[in-house]
């Protein structure tokens, strides 16, 4: 029942960046995470689970869902879990996910309307980024591109915060958002971005139908580059004395007034 | 130079909640913390800095505010600062704060119009309070009540993601949530909760002059006690497939709308 020690490294390799890049593989973990995953079109290459989770309500019902997909299933100890989960509250099941690729022309062309994209530049804080893609998933935004400087989609933290928002909606990693502004554009895309000394409050806004909405890093905001292709400099208006606020807060506040201006 | 073996493990002590309580002080470290710090009106107990630093332009500049304040100030190791340090920027200095103890009938009857108190029950997570004081702080809220079974406002993580916010705003801690609307309601304020299944859209909502907006547990809302002694119950709709936001998320788009209202 014990997994080897080669297969135990090999699993815990997906902990790091450079074995998921190189793999096309991730890691999930938690009954939660599971359920968003066995509902998902995602792969589930193999999943790893405890005795006791298997004796459990939500394990029965789980392990029946992964048969019915045919998923090869391993019952392993707590220790061997332990030894590569990344939480204390892995729940006793675990499972490693193909990673999934999209194109940025696919999104761009979809016929969807309204069609918004959300687009990330250098997003460094993998909490930011897992809390904006939940957010982007509660307001229903068709795509999210992640710009080359940003940090990982399929890093641990980012798939835990996004509360299956990775497995709802379609995310484009290593984008470069400098061409794709471009091409957005010729599509009839009007670009936004949010920044401290945007020019237009976010609450006067009227966004267009297409509209790709650009936040910038935690630190420096959106680069100078990207403000000035985009079309539109959106602020949110400060009444304190915050120095700024938090680009997960901010998205937040944006992507409400999108809804806002499309239903009235 | 270097401190003694008590004095160090008496700082350290200070990383724990039971010590922080027991003194009433807290710690704080890095450049950007210690500027707010000496611009506020904190008591700064005693800083301590390495050389290093007081060769730097801002150490330069930081010491000799420290001096104007009186402040009594300590040269150490780089050693000893990382003994104690929680980050692994504390940029070479750090300092010992009084903490400070505002009333709740202080702020309900403070003769600010608007006045808007956010309060904050039961939110767990140290990260999500600190970047909601700083929420409130942009949103120039004029006060904060923490629920008794909120994360204490003094934990590191909390005071470093608040950006400064707990050196602008008075923020009381340890509040009986329930006697506190109901004094808050014979004062004149309406009492607003944020929840998934509220009755009234953000949106919709006109705010009252005097305003207490309650947010949340991170995993199961406001309580239901507290939900019925609110006047309203508000809600942020949802377009897509999460199924919730962050409450942090939901507090910048609540707030957001505060002076929307008020502005016209």
């Amino acid at each position: 029942m014990a997994l080897t020690r080669a297969r135990i490294k090999e699993l815990r390799n997906l902990g790091q960046k450079k074995h998921r890049v190189e793999n096309g593989r991730f890691l999930i973990e938690g009954v939660r995470m599971m359920q968003e995953a066995v509902e998902s079109d995602f792969v589930i290459v193999e999943a790893f689970h405890t005795q006791q989770f298997a004796e459990s309500v939500a394990g029965r019902t789980l392990l029946t869902k992964l048969a019915g997909k045919a998923v090869h299933v391993q019952k392993t100890t707590e220790r061997d879990l332990a030894s590569f989960a990344e939480t204390v509250t892995a729940q006793g099941i675990f499972a490693v996910l193909r990673q999934k690729r999209f194109s940025v022309d696919h999104l761009l062309k979809a016929k969807d309307s309204p069609s918004v994209l959300v687009a990330f530049d250098a997003v460094s804080d993998p909490g930011n980024l897992g809390s904006m893609v939940r957010t982007c998933d509660w307001f229903g935004v068709q795509g999210i591109l992640l710009g080359r400087n940003s940090v990982e989609l399929y890093n641990p933290k980012v798939v835990r915060s996004s509360m299956g928002g990775i497995f709802h909606l379609p995310i484009v990693e290593d984008v470069d958002l400098l061409s794709t502004i471009s091409n957005a554009k010729q599509l009839g895309y009007k670009v936004y971005v949010t920044n401290v000394d945007g020019e237009t409050h976010y609450d006067r806004v009227r966004f267009w139908q297409k509209a790709m909405i650009i936040f910038g890093n935690e630190a420096w905001g959106v680069s100078d580059q990207l403000k000035q292709l985009a079309d539109v400099r959106v602020a949110i208006r400060r009444y304190g004395a915050a120095e700024s606020l938090n680009v997960g807060v901010a998205c937040g506040i944006v992507l409400s007034s999108l809804h806002r201006l499309f239903d009235e």
